[in-house]
């Protein structure tokens, strides 16, 4: 095992009454204040009444080894039209539920750019008009199977990934990874993003989905567990991840490629993006954390999602509810010409990938990642070993080989959040505010400890019910 | 900075009187002894003669830095005949120069095979008497600028690839890897092998040089550095490396294919064997190497290599005199069906990956590949962390995350190794000690300390003379 080297001035985390963090700076230690707080009156009724209830822990744990035995397999591709029944004013976007009137620039930017994709309009004004008309129809991804990046909109035309769990059977689906810089998922809708949809569903999708029929499916937790031993966290970092899924599917790309430039064409599009796993790690992600829901008393957290307005959870004991506040911003690095006052707060789906033990729950198989969102090599390291403290399990198959091969921390317990005051860590993308901007930046987020306090007052009326 | 956690029992190394060790082992511990006493005499008076010498540190600080700031591409490929002017019955082998009957059963397994690849005989038993009669010539690789894996047999027809070093203008050689199991460079000959060596000269090759000759130059050192961000040492682990190499040149290689199957082909071999790398590490590290060679008065390693009999180095300042021994076991893991009795002494120039400040040196980039070679994860950080007192300086572009991006231990100082007794780390694979066998493992070697104490003697009667 390893820990921090104390010939360096200590971190120290302080909580509660302000005296022992007065104390430490008398000391000359600059102690980082958490927010924590005792719960408060009727957090803390609720948690007593929620402990040491013994089938409450075992809907837990049941949660817990579903989440963390579910294989889902990558096993093909097709429009949301076809696998969803999305119509055509129907829009998916990421996080709990919104409307038009409040949501957030970066989700605006990227529906306009739906419009403009799907045909629906042909101006960015005509666009916002439909929007704040009423007539197109939004919904969170989640409640349809699927997860999506950022923004996460989702219209009828765009290709999907089909997920399918090789042990609890669950689907799951997710776009294809547009690639960096001004893309739909991040509030941009010029011209050029709307022409990559088109070569997306036009050639990327069929080549995939022709190489994928070939090929069977693909086992993507195993290639999780791979980029973990290579410096990927699976969120913030698919380098290695976006690597070996290249090595896994190019043979069969090429034996059923129109002619070897349209595979080349594919392999640069996938190659020239090293995020492009990260739409095949998340719905890997939400097909074993559905496979998770539904478990009566259980404490588990299933989703933890953002639309940009707003962060929510849903718990496995408490169905398709949703917990909310509002978003926090994301702490990080900012890309040049940008800063804070360009950001938009938290959003995406993408925490789907804390939610099921990789992303900032893996960051001490990422030390590189520090380079992207900020800090030191040992704060990954740190960050990790925390999320021990509010998980129910390890995963088996994902392993930290500077922790002497352990398995991931998986499966938030929402009573341990609330108890220890540490909130999930999440390694995330920064969205510019405006719609039409894109990414601004890449960094951590905070989420805000009342959500996973409400879960737990609406988790213990559940259970006196 | 990361140091051991004192939870568990700490490894000890003890040196010197074994009164030190004795008392450990009273105390419950069990020491890890390293061969060191104080060097002897005349090999003290040798230190003491260049100690302090001002131009022989500055000699030493031109070599390292020589060293650390070579940046040597992958430039083409063409047969060892027309690239070194290799004659029909000359053959280049790994380590110091060795003759037939001195040479170590894989050794000649590969010179076996080598002959029956290029029709010089057609069954084992002629090839053997060619190999004894003295008819056939053998010279180190390092010797033609080259170097090769394990037994490291090139003959006149094998395909090379070529690099030149961007700054200091060196060209170096190395075969294309033939992949895992019963391969030549293990000293097997069976037919499949031939078979493949003859499909890499007729069908990889010319594929990698048209790819290569479209692509231009690769940057090999940058991605090596990637790789060191990826869990690769790129010495005994390459999976990363091998991965960045395909996503590198994969699209010229589709626009240079006769076919798409040929370009699958080629695709399904490199991707098939994570060693791939291995031979453009090794050559992007002998012509650094040879970029610090003849400094007068140098104390840099330019060179560490073994040709299963002996283990040699040799130095910036000594020019191309050898320092040997006979060559170590290696302590490791075995492959199913193999044992201590099975393997080879140590072998192969390999050893040129930790020369230039990867492999062993940069172990603590790798803590997975303690399940190759053995030993826990902590021990790959170890191993780093004991290199930095030996090394003349740290490699600028190879980085390691977990020690905050500090560059790798680069440029043995072979007086530090006799003044410390700590000897280089090295990651190496094990051969059958019987021609014909193939790997049989992969482990860690300990290098004699009297080829650095006799170079260190070597050195001060040439800075006397």
């Amino acid at each position: 095992m390893i820990t921090l080297d104390l010939d360096e001035v200590p971190t120290v985390v302080t909580a509660g009454v302000p005296l022992f963090s007065d104390a430490l700076i008398e000391q000359g230690v600059r102690p980082v204040p958490v927010e924590w707080a005792p719960p408060a009156p009727d957090t803390a009724t609720a948690l007593d009444a929620i402990a040491g209830d013994r089938r409450a822990e075992e809907a837990t744990a049941e949660s817990a080894r579903r989440l963390a035995t579910a294989r889902p397999h990558w096993v093909g591709i097709g429009s949301a039209r076809d696998l969803l029944g999305l119509g055509p004013r129907e829009f998916l976007h990421a996080g709990p539920p919104v409307d038009w009137a409040d949501a957030a620039g970066p989700l605006r930017g990227a529906l306009i750019g739906a419009m403009l994709y799907e045909g629906l309009a042909t101006s960015v004004d005509e666009a916002e008009r439909l929007g704040a008309s009423g007539a197109i129809a939004l919904a969170p991804c989640h409640s349809r199977g699927a997860v999506g990046p950022m923004a996460g909109v989702v219209s009828a035309s765009m290709p999907m990934s089909v997920f399918e769990d090789s042990v609890y059977g669950r689907r799951a689906y997710c776009t294809l990874n547009e690639g960096l810089g001004k893309v739909l998922r991040f509030g941009a809708y010029a011209p050029e993003v709307i022409d990559r949809l088109r070569w997306m569903e036009r050639v990327l999708a069929p080549a995939l989905a022709a190489a994928l029929h070939r090929h069977g499916p693909v086992d993507v937790p195993m290639l999780i567990a791979q980029a973990l031993q290579m410096g990927d966290e699976c969120h913030n970092r698919n380098r290695a991840a976006t690597s070996l899924l290249l090595r896994e599917i190019t043979p069969d790309l090429l034996d059923t490629a129109e002619t070897p430039a349209r595979a080349a064409e594919v392999f640069r599009f996938i190659s020239g993006n090293d995020h492009f796993f990260l739409n095949l790690s998340m719905p890997a992600g939400k097909a074993a954390a559905d496979a998770a829901r539904d478990v009566p008393g259980s404490r588990l957290v299933v989703s933890m999602a953002r639309n940009g307005t707003e962060f929510g959870i849903q718990l496995a004991g408490t169905g398709d509810e949703w917990f909310t506040a509002p978003a926090p911003p994301v702490e990080g690095l900012f890309l040049p010409g940008f800063g804070p006052a360009d950001a938009n707060p938290d959003l995406g789906d993408s925490t789907i990938t804390e939610t099921s033990g990789i992303g900032g729950f893996a960051m001490a198989a990422a030390p590189a990642i520090v380079r992207f969102v900020g800090g030191k090599p040992a704060d990954a390291l740190t960050n990790t070993l925390r999320m021990y403290e509010i998980t129910a399990t390890e995963h088996p198959l994902y392993q930290l080989p500077v922790l002497d091969f352990r398995g991931t921390p998986c499966g938030i317990d929402v009573t341990l959040v609330v108890r220890t005051g540490i909130v999930p860590v999440v390694n995330t993308g920064i969205a510019g505010r405006e719609p039409g901007i894109g990414q601004v930046g890449a960094g951590l987020v905070t989420p805000p400890m009342s959500v996973f306090a409400d879960a737990v007052r609406a988790l213990a009326q559940r259970v006196e019910e």
